[in-house]
C-alpha cells in the first residue's frame, strides 16, 4: 500500500484525486491546496482525504511516501526538488518543467535517492495510444515516414506560457512513445494576436537524422476544435482522431512503392488504397492507469511508461520551439 | 468575337478547351498537342477545332488574337514570351513561370505591347471564393488575424516539382486574392521520402508586417484527402471546406476580444461562439468565369480578377519556400 | 420551500436527485429504494438526505409536499394514485403510466385534490427543443408537413416493454409539444428477434386531420447510433441531431412551392435551397428545467410545460401502436 | 456480336448509350427518340449511330437482335412485347413495368420464345451491392435480421408516379438480390403534399415468413439527402451508405447473443461491439456490367444476374404498397 499526497487541486485536480483514490495498493491521504474553497470541495466529496493549506505539510509529513505535483509548471521543479530530497517518490503534472536543465537536475536527485520520477503524459495510456504503438512495434505500418498532428480550438489564453507549452505536450508525448527515433532539429513559427507577445497560433517542425519528419499546428484561436493526427509508414498509415467516440483509430492500407532502383532522378512510384480498418479500443480511463503505473512503479521498483526522460524530452522540444519562434523560425539543433 | 487557340492538351486541357468552346463572344479555333493521340481525341469531341502539333503554329497564325498556355510549367516562360512578341493576348496555366525573373519579364513585355497577360488560378472564380471575399470586404469577419490552409491526399509525386509548386497555388492564389496585406518573408520545411530529393510533404509559413499569419500544410502522401482553410478575423471565422458538396463555407460567429487596455502584459480576453451560418453559394463552373473574365478583359481592355500581378506573388512565394526549405527553414525576406 | 421526496434511485435516479437537490425553492429531504446498495451510494453522495426501503414512508411523511415516482413505469400509476390520494403534488418519469385509463384516472384524481401533476419528458427542456419550439410558434416553419424520426442503436433489450415503449416516448413528447394539432390514428409495425416476442425494431406512423403526418422509426439492434429528427414546413425545413456535440439544429432555406392553382393533377412545383444557419443554442441541463417547472408549477399553482395532458398523450399513442402491431399494422384510430 | 437499339433517350440515355456504344462483342447500331434535339445530341456525340423518331423502326429492323427500353414506366409493358414479338432481345429500365400482370405476360413470352428478358436494376452492379452479397453469401453476416433502406432528399415530384415508384426500386432489387427469403405481405404509409395525391412521402414495411423484416423511407422533400441502408445479421452488420465517395460498406463486428434456451419469456442477451471494417470496393462503373451482362447473357443463353424474375418481384412489392397505402397501412399479403 502507498500512501500518496496530492498538491494542487486546480482544473485537472479533480480527476488525479478521484483516479489515485480508487486506484490499487495505494492510499490517498492528504491533498494541498492554497485555496479555501477548493479545500471545501475536496472535503465535501472525498471526506476521508485530509486537506492542508501548504504543499510542504505533504511533502514532510512522515507516512506519505509518494507526491503528486499538480500545480502551474513554473512550480513544478521546486516542488519536485524539496519531494525528492525529503525522499518521496514523484509524479509531475505534464509539462514535466519550464526546463532542460531543471528536468536534468530532478532526473539526477531522483537517481541518486533511488526514487521513482514520473510525469502525467495521460494521453499515453489511453486504449488509442497503445492500439498505434501495437501497429508500430509489431510492423504493420512499415517505416514511418512522418507525424503529422493538428489540435487547434477556442482555447483559453494563458497568461504565461504560449499555445505550443499548452497545448503540444500531448502530442509530443505521443511522438517521443511511438517513434523511438531521435530528433535532431526543431523549426518554429508562430503569432501572437495579443499584447503580452505570447503566441496563441505556433507551428513547429521537428527534424530527424531518418528520413522522418514531425509537424505539429496548435492553436486557441480557431472556430472549430480539431484534434487529428496522421501517423505513416511504407506500409499503412494511421489516423488519430481524438474527437471520435469510438473510432479514434482508423488503419488505412494505402502507401506508395518504389518500383525501381536505377534511376535516382526518375519517379517511380506505385500507389494503394484498400481496406481501412477501425480497431476497437480499450475504453479504460487514461488516467486510472497512469494512477495504476505509478503506484506499481514505486512498489516493484521498475521505470514507468511515462517515464522522466519521457517527459525530459517534451520539454526539450518545447524549450527549442521558443527559441526557434523567437529567432524568425531558425532550425535549433539539439 | 475573340479568336482563340490553346497549346498543351495535357489533364486540364479538356477542361479549357470544353469552356473556352462555349464561352460568349469568343471562338477557339485551334489547339496544339505534339501527342496525335491527343489531336485524335480533339478532333472526335470538337470536330470544328483545327488541332496542330506544333503550338507555334498558333502563336505564328494571323487569325489567333489570344493564346492559352496549358503545357507543363518549364515551358510557360517560352510560350508565353514567344506569345507577346507575336501580339497575342495571353492565359497562362498556374502556376505562371518557375520563377519572378520570368514573371517580371513577361508582365513588362505585355505592358510594352498593350497586350493583356493573366494567369489561371481557377479557385478565385469559384462561389465559395467570391462568397468570402465579399464576407472579408464588406467587414463582416472584422480584421483579418491568419490563414491556415491544408491541401493534402494521396497524390501524384511529381517528377520535377515538389509539393508547394504543385498544390499550394490553389491555396496562394486565394490567400493573395483575399488578404491584400504585402508579405514580409517565408519560412519552410518539408521532406522528400523518394530518391530524387523532390519534397512530398512541405509545411510553409509567411508572415507579413501587420498581425496576420498564413501557414499551409501540403502533402501528397496522405491517406485522407483534405481542402481546408482556416480564414478567421476577430469578428467572425470562416472554414472553407472544398469537399463539402454544398456546404463548402461556413462563417462562425465566434471570436474574442481584448477588454482592457491598460495592462500590455495581462491577458483579459472574452470569448464568444454563437451561431454558424453556411451560405448558399453559385455553383456557376469556375473555369467558365476565368473563360469569361479573359475574353471580356481582352475585349473591354481591362484587367481580369486572375491578374499576371496576381500570379507573379504567387510565383514570389514559392520561390522563396525552395529557398527556405533548402536553408533549414531559414526566414526569407522578400 | 418545497419538500420534495424522491422514489426509485436506479440508472436515471442519480440525475433525478442531483438537480432536485439543487433546484432553487426545492428542498430534497427523502429517496426510497428498496436496494440497500442504491440507499448506500445515495447516503454517500448526498448524506444530509434521508434514505428509506420503502415509497410508501416518503408519501405518508407529512412534512413531504411533492414526490417524485422513478420507478419502472408498471408501478407509477399506484404509486401516483397513492401519493396524489395522500395530498402530495407529483411528477412522474415517462411515459407516465402503463394504460391511457390509467394517466386519466391519475389527472382526474390531481384535478379533484387541485394537485400539480407531470411527467418528466425531459427533453421538452433541452435548449434543441426550446429552440425549435420558438421557431415553430413564430411561423419561421411555415406550415409544418412532417416529422421524421430515427432512433437507433445497440440498446439493451427491455424485458417487460418494447422498444416504442422504451424509445418512442422521447420523440413522441417532442412531436406532441411542437405540434399543436392532434393526431387521428396510428399504424405501427415491428419484429421481435427474442424469444419473448417484445418488439426490439419497430416503425410508427402518425395520421393526422390536416396534411400532416409523422413517422417514428426505433431500433435496439443498429451497429450505429442515431438520434435524428427532421421537421420540415413549406418555408422551412430543420434537421434535430442530438449526438451532434454544439450543432443540434440546423435550419434550412429549403422547400418547394405549388407555382399553379388551375390544374390538380398537374404538378407546379418550384424548389429552392439557399441558406443553412446553425442557431446557437442554450447549453443549460434540461433536467435542471424539469425540477425548476415542477417546484414552481408547485409554488406558483400553474400548469407545467411538460404536464400530465402532454404525458397522457405519449402513452395514448404507444398504447395504440401495440394494438396496431398486434393487429398487423392494422390503422388505429383515436 | 449483338446488334442492339436502344428506345429512349431522355435522362438516364446518354448513360445507357454511352455503355452499350463500348459494351464488348456489342454494336448498338440505333437509337430512337420521337424529340429531335434529343436525336440532333445524340448525332453529334455518337456520329456513327443511326437516330431514328420511332421505336418501331428499331424493332422491327431486320439486324437488330436486341432492344434495350429506356422510355416512361408506362409504355415498358407495350414496347417490350411488341419487341419480344418480333423476336428481339429486350432489357427494360426499371422498374420493370406498371403491374405484376404485364410483368408475368412479359416473362411468359420470353420463355416461349426463347429471348432474354432483363431489368437494368443498375444497383447490383455497383461494388458496393456486390461486396455485400459477398458477405452474405460468405456468411460473414450470419442469420440477416433486418434491411433498413433511408433514400430521401428534395427530389423531383413526379408528375404519373408516386415516390415510392420512383426511389424504391433501388433498394427493392438490393433487398430481392441479397436476401433469398420470399416477403409474405406489406404494410405502407404516406402523404401527399400536393394537390394531384401522388405520395411524396412514405414508409414501407415487408414482411417475410422467417424472423427477418425490411423497411423502406422514401422522400421527395427532405432538406438532406440520405441514401442509407442497414442490413444487419446476428454475427455482423453492414452499414451501406451510398453517398460516402470510398467507403460506402461498414462492416461492424457487432452483434448479440441468446445467452440461454430455457425460458422463453425471458431476456439474457449478450452484446457485443468490436472492429469496424471498411472493404476497398470495385470502382467499376455499374451501367458497363448491366450491358455486358444483357450482352452475354444473350450471347451465351444464360440467365442475367438482374433477370425478369427479380425485376417481377420488385414491381411485386409495389404494387401492393399502392393498395396498402390507399387502404391506410393495411397489410396486403402476396
Amino acid at each position: 500500500m502507498l500512501h500518496v499526497g496530492v498538491i494542487g487541486y486546480g482544473y485537472w485536480g479533480p480527476n488525479i484525486v478521484r483516479n489515485f483514490f480508487s486506484a490499487p495498493n495505494c492510499a490517498l491521504k492528504m491533498v494541498a491546496d492554497g485555496r479555501a474553497e477548493r479545500r471545501a470541495l475536496i472535503n465535501k466529496t472525498f471526506p476521508s482525504i485530509e486537506t492542508v493549506a501548504d504543499g510542504d505539510e505533504i511533502i514532510n509529513h512522515p507516512q506519505i511516501e509518494a507526491v503528486v505535483v499538480a500545480t502551474p509548471v513554473f512550480t513544478h521543479y521546486a516542488l519536485a526538488k524539496k519531494a525528492l530530497l525529503a525522499g518521496k517518490h514523484v509524479l509531475i503534472e505534464k509539462p514535466m518543467t519550464s526546463s532542460v536543465a531543471e528536468a536534468d537536475e530532478l532526473i539526477e536527485l531522483a537517481a541518486q535517492k533511488g526514487l521513482t520520477l514520473m510525469c502525467d503524459h495521460t494521453f499515453l495510456y489511453t486504449g488509442a495510444v497503445q492500439k498505434m504503438k501495437e501497429l508500430i512495434t509489431t510492423g504493420v505500418i512499415g517505416t514511418a515516414g512522418y507525424f503529422d498532428s493538428t489540435r487547434i480550438n477556442l482555447g483559453l489564453f494563458q497568461p504565461d506560457v504560449n499555445v505550443l507549452w499548452d497545448l503540444a505536450p500531448h502530442d509530443l508525448s505521443i511522438l517521443t512513445y511511438l517513434i523511438e527515433d531521435e530528433p535532431v532539429s526543431i523549426n518554429a513559427t508562430g503569432i501572437s494576436h495579443t499584447r503580452n507577445s505570447i503566441e496563441n497560433i505556433a507551428y513547429m517542425t521537428v527534424n530527424y537524422q531518418s528520413n522522418f519528419i514531425a509537424h505539429f499546428n496548435c492553436s486557441w484561436t480557431s472556430p472549430v476544435k480539431v484534434r487529428q493526427t496522421l501517423i505513416a509508414g511504407d506500409k499503412k498509415m494511421i489516423l488519430y482522431n481524438d474527437l471520435e467516440p469510438s473510432e479514434k483509430v482508423r488503419v488505412y492500407d494505402t502507401g506508395y512503392v518504389h518500383k525501381s532502383d536505377e534511376d535516382k532522378k526518375q519517379i517511380m512510384v506505385d500507389y494503394r488504397t484498400g481496406d481501412v480498418y477501425i480497431p476497437k479500443l480499450s475504453g479504460k480511463e487514461a488516467l486510472a492507469g497512469v494512477a495504476e503505473d505509478f503506484v506499481q512503479s514505486v512498489l516493484q521498483k521498475r521505470k514507468p511508461l511515462s517515464n522522466a526522460f519521457l517527459g525530459r524530452a517534451v520539454v526539450n522540444i518545447l524549450e527549442a520551439s521558443q527559441k526557434s519562434i523567437k529567432a524568425q523560425g531558425k532550425e535549433i539543433k539539439f
